[in-house]
């Protein structure tokens, strides 16, 4: 299976940390956000035109938590997504809440911040990045409150790159994996 | 199981219109959200403060599509969220699509024309109005090209309140019932 992503992604990130923690093997290909091109091309890929999106054959997948369910669903015996209805829902209801709350706040501090002027699309909106803020100190409060005295620390051995091994925590509470990904 | 819920909210409308497809009887319990004290107790159930919550025994699930999933995965036999993975990938990758772009612009919409005044927020913000509809522009876009030349009409029988039943069209193509019900 392919992945088209870029490294400065988190939304691409979690797919690949994902595939690692299910041994599944990815043949990763970068897109050039920076560059016109790249970005019209990949939106032949994904409407939306972001990364990550997933080719496996003639299937094409896009939206960074379907592929990495989709991952789990194609690997027998994983234990990181679970199959008991209570804890897959547990481990949905955080997946859903990232990507309606906090991803979409954390998403203006960056585009503000960072990607904006990479891609030439104008300077930082103060508003926004205001707006940003208080979004992500509003879900964030939410967050911390659930992780608070829960063991979600992740051990990563060789860096995102090489290879990320799960704890026996995130064994015991697969959701945690998930949520740091975010 | 029970359902904490707002005949307004689409999240909780979407809830109870999947527990309908599926014949899952849920009891509804309405809260009022333009009271400040039912807002407080409504944090006590989810830490968001949102509808709808779900309530199953000792188990409390938030988030829509979450709780839409879990209800489907308590139906054996169901054929709305399917079980093949590609197909079920296609079903997630529209849920997280939904909640990652075109419901959070859709909702800075009816936040700001509808829900703000209701409960004494301030007058609109026309800045934050002019951004919803360029992100409900942008997003409507991808998915009026994924419809285009699809059949995802609605059969309404008696009404939201009263039963929605599936078309043919929708047994076939069961995101189509989820994408509507965004």
């Amino acid at each position: 299976m392919r992945l088209y992503h870029h490294p400065a992604s988190s939304n691409a990130r979690r797919v690949v940390m994902t595939a690692k923690l299910l041994n599944v093997p990815l043949e990763l290909v970068e897109i050039d956000l920076a560059d016109e091109g790249e970005r019209r091309r990949l939106g032949e890929l994904n409407p939306n035109a972001m990364v990550p999106v997933l080719q496996d054959g003639d299937f094409m997948l896009w939206e960074s938590c379907a592929i990495m369910q989709y991952l789990a669903d194609l690997s027998p015996g994983q234990t990181l997504y679970p199959h008991e209805a209570r804890a897959r829902a547990d481990v949905n209801r955080w997946m859903f809440w990232a990507c309606q709350h906090f991803s979409p706040a954390i998403g203006v501090m960056t585009w503000e911040n960072i990607w904006k002027s990479q891609v030439g699309a104008g300077d930082t909106d103060l508003a926004e990045l205001a707006r940003g803020e208080r979004e992500v100190l509003r879900f964030g409060q939410v967050l911390d409150r659930h992780l608070a005295g829960r063991d979600y620390r992740h051990r990563v051995d060789h860096g995102c790159a090489d290879g990320i091994r799960p704890t026996e925590s995130e064994k015991r509470s697969p959701e945690s994996a998930f949520i740091v990904a975010v």
